[in-house]
């Protein structure tokens, strides 16, 4: 299947383009490398939550937040590529997490960007991350990832 | 014109070499792609200013701290490569800001250095980026960031 | 000498093979670049210490969390590629360090990994680098690093 079709059965839609909140551009490729801008967990213009992990959000909110990150990263390929297919890998996920002072379990809360971008893109969605606790995020902002990804078609052979 | 008179113009000169803060190398290339190590806002040997954004320091004063850091960054490619017009693009900044526990404004504070890669590279500067609020930065530096790049002439049509 | 035999020198033996904490790889290469997701200093299964570097740790103790970090990296590396001297170069540290609230010695700390990587991989293993206060690392981790490197015989010339 295709991941748009993966995301359909799973009952996602992609949301409409996340807008920049400053002087930067959301996508930028280089010898098949796809850099994306950190994303916000923002659906229809407004952030899913504010606040701190572990303190004003829960576990299970914060999953909510990574995967709204996951569906506007994929909206932002989808609308400079054409086509999710294009993608060859996903490298590397970067997740920073805006957290009470005694917060651990940042893994979990990460899992669900993980999992949903394993489902969409199979096992070229399988990825390299790390996970951080921030201090602060724009816009008190409990989320914000950015992902680095491959084109297909450009991968040289060693 | 070329980048070096664009900084002229704006009213700004290359800054001496910053020197690393430890055992590491301030520019590493690789197939085009030029990574570049965590700068501070450092002139003439000292930080511009200390401590946390939001509490010590205004959103102008750190404002001028980014602007510094990409003077720093253009005088290290410089010195690398001799002449800024061997850029091709800039592919990404890393912004980190020291903060106060409850501050949201990292964009604005960001897109000061945003705009002069902008101003000195036009449309090649236009660049992914991610905005983070640290706990602490070396030297109790106010803002730490670092840059990906690529350089002309490496690369290769899908 | 062979980075294997170096490490054997120094005292050192490659540890077992650090578990993935989530739904990620730890190691993903494209076209030259290979990136490693953010390693933990565990041992035998364990965290070394747990804590605030500055508060619950010494510079000591945070120094030998990014030494057993580097091991745990070359020994994902040798995993991958079964010969060390396949790594063309260390392009890329990331140091994320959970710290007390006035800590700024960040490169004290990360100069022990950076120093053992030079050891190892010789002028090969000069690279560049970021330090960063998190506000908190998973499993209240004192230090988080990742890594990018590149292979032999992918490199381009311009």
């Amino acid at each position: 299947m295709r991941p748009e079709e993966i995301l359909k059965d799973l009952g996602y839609e992609l949301p409409e383009l996340p807008v920049p909140i400053g002087v930067y551009i959301p996508y930028a490729e280089y010898n098949g490398l796809i850099f994306l801008s950190g994303l916000l967990p923002v659906k229809d213009g407004r952030l899913l939550y504010q606040g701190r992990i572990g303190k004003d959000l829960s576990i299970e909110q914060a999953k909510e937040c990574t995967v709204q990150i996951v569906l506007n990263c994929l909206s932002i390929i989808k609308s400079n590529l054409g086509d999710l297919e294009k993608i060859d890998r996903c490298l590397r996920i970067n997740g920073y997490l805006q957290t009470s002072e005694d917060f651990k379990d940042h893994p979990l809360v990460l899992n669900a960007a993980s999992e949903l971008i394993v489902k969409v893109f199979g096992d070229r969605g399988r990825h390299t991350r790390i996970a951080i606790g921030a201090h602060t995020l724009p816009m008190n902002s409990p989320v914000e990832m950015d992902f680095i990804f491959s084109l297909r078609g450009l991968a040289r052979q060693s």
